[in-house]
């Protein structure tokens, strides 16, 4: 894949360049499907999802893995936030290796499929077990293939996440979504000059607005139940205020300023399968200790205070019915819980 | 005077260095009094206040004469918020001089006091108009000395900013805003390393909490009326969310979501004299693009939102006599306007 990476690490992605943040297209997009068809056939205990929980791409999968109940089936392994010069590694794993890909740093998986790949190192990251061969670091893609293609590994009382009847109006939300606030943030973060700044500043907040009229009156954004346009909404939400409002100078209000999209992104959290994946410190550790090129110090700041995640949002009054005529999802594995430090 | 100055220009103490951050005592302390015993008399018209609407220190200043009513008396010269290698600079004015000194750089007056003064050059500094000489920099002496000394010039209804019954309070109150918030956020934003970071943005917001517990049930720090106390508080909240929460990364909550605190602000702000000398502009502009150490890129943010400054505080309701026996000041002259772009 060729840089910046969906999470640009200490590569030439991470820093302001002579170039405008432009965010690559992902390099390894084989499918991992019901049939087959690209050679990777949707099969329990096969595979490996590489994560971050940093990173906002990556922390999609993790989310819809939780949400569908892949946990048994699709295995996670989780990278330490800090990349060095070799990208993501594994170095909060005994020995600093990954238990069961048996490797230290990501890119092995990534040299095992192409020889010499010289593009950047990405999560998410699905591997293939056996092989140790990476599969797909297609963000756009996996999310959407674990909704549909895996159905038949989900949990009992899974959601439908990506139902057949709203998938153009899903897949409008998330376009604009995309554009304007999930990179809109690292356009905005990674601008080397005013204007690029001023116009991908101005994206964020015009899509803010446009998202906070739209969620004055409905609990979730398309349909009434909880799809994919949530999860891709939530994972930058969530980071905003630790992260984007200061470090990515997004900072015309925090999101806990704004009571609409403020209540909606506190309902997701408190969800289970959304804040139960959210590692505060990882992430903040992750932005301002890689990006030397605007944070020089690497100094991480105490703030923001995290308490009011937990307080009540009141988002039940608009009705909706958050997994549909599914359940929510059961606890978290143990060895996955995030640890207290990282939590509100 | 060592450096660094008050307000850290473009010099050693502006960028993120290898001690941490000390703020220098200023070097010329000479005083202004009505009898001249330092052997510079209070005079109408003899002396010019330079000041940068950028800086908290020299902005106390701005308010005092404000309040007090000595525009008149005390002329004005704003510099350019924008500091390049020889300090502060009349670049706003026609020609690039300061209409009044004649001069291009504050550090013409420095000079004239004293040949080849090795220490940085800083606001607040009052010149003596017909020698050119600089009289005071001693940002902490200055407005206590427009407050008492200048008396015999003051505005008709002037108030009483610095009560001899209060002083030993006022002093109190000052020491541990001085030391915690006012220069607690430049310990916070110049540190070099975690642990002095944590101290000083720890230090900032036990502060902040104190006071907002103080001033939960009373309108004013100290008494029932505007003093020096309220001045000194005012000129760090003010930047507070502008700059503080973000370049400073003091961010464990903005001003605006502390209701006391914020309701205080906005009370003073919409009060005569405080409000209309803030320039926004001119304060955004000169950390983010002075402080390259912290903000290499030089990129101003968009935000935040400065609407909420002008939005009802209800602190009236708590009593308090802003002037005490006298009255608000009038209008701003004109000519010091704080121009359109540089308010909410």
């Amino acid at each position: 894949m060729p840089d910046p990476d969906p999470d640009p690490g200490p590569g030439p992605g991470s820093a302001p360049g002579a170039q405008p943040f432009k965010r690559a297209r992902s390099h390894f997009a084989d499918r991992i499907t019901a049939d087959g068809r690209d050679g990777w056939p949707v099969a329990a205990g096969r595979y490996r999802l590489v994560a971050s929980r940093a990173c906002p791409w990556a922390s999609r999968a993790v989310i819809s893995r939780r949400l569908l109940g892949l946990e048994g089936a699709l295995s996670l392994a989780i990278a330490d936030p800090l990349q060095d010069d070799r990208s993501w590694r594994f170095t909060l794993d005994p020995g600093g290796r990954d238990p069961v890909l048996g490797i230290r740093f990501l890119h092995e998986a990534y040299d095992a499929r192409e020889t010499g790949y010289p593009g950047g190192v990405s999560v998410p990251a699905v591997v293939d077990i056996t092989s140790g061969k990476l599969v797909t670091n297609d963000y756009q893609q996996i999310t959407l293939d674990l909704a549909t293609e895996w159905r038949a590994l989900h949990r009992p009382g899974a959601p439908d996440l990506y139902p057949e009847a709203l998938r153009e109006e899903i897949d409008e939300v998330m376009a604009e979504v995309y554009r304007d606030l999930n990179n809109g943030v690292y356009r905005a973060g990674f601008a080397t000059g005013q204007p690029a700044y001023d116009e991908a500043c101005g994206d964020v907040f015009r899509r803010l607005d446009l998202l906070s009229e739209r969620l004055a009156d409905r609990r979730y954004l398309v349909g009434d139940t909880i799809t994919e346009a949530d999860i891709r909404l939530f994972t930058t939400l969530v980071r905003f205020d630790a992260v984007y409002h200061g470090h990515f100078k997004c900072n015309r209000f925090k999101l806990a300023e704004d009571p609409v999209l403020w209540s909606y992104a506190k309902d997701l959290f408190q969800t289970p399968g959304f804040g139960d994946t959210v590692d505060f410190r990882h992430i903040k550790l992750h932005y301002y200790r890689v990006h030397t090129g605007i944070n020089p110090t690497g100094i991480v700041p105490l703030g923001p205070d995290l308490a009011g995640w937990l307080t009540p949002h009141h988002r039940e009054e608009l009705g909706g019915r958050p997994f549909g005529d599914g359940t929510p999802p059961g606890p978290v594995p143990p060895a996955e819980a995030v640890p207290p430090e990282g939590r509100p």
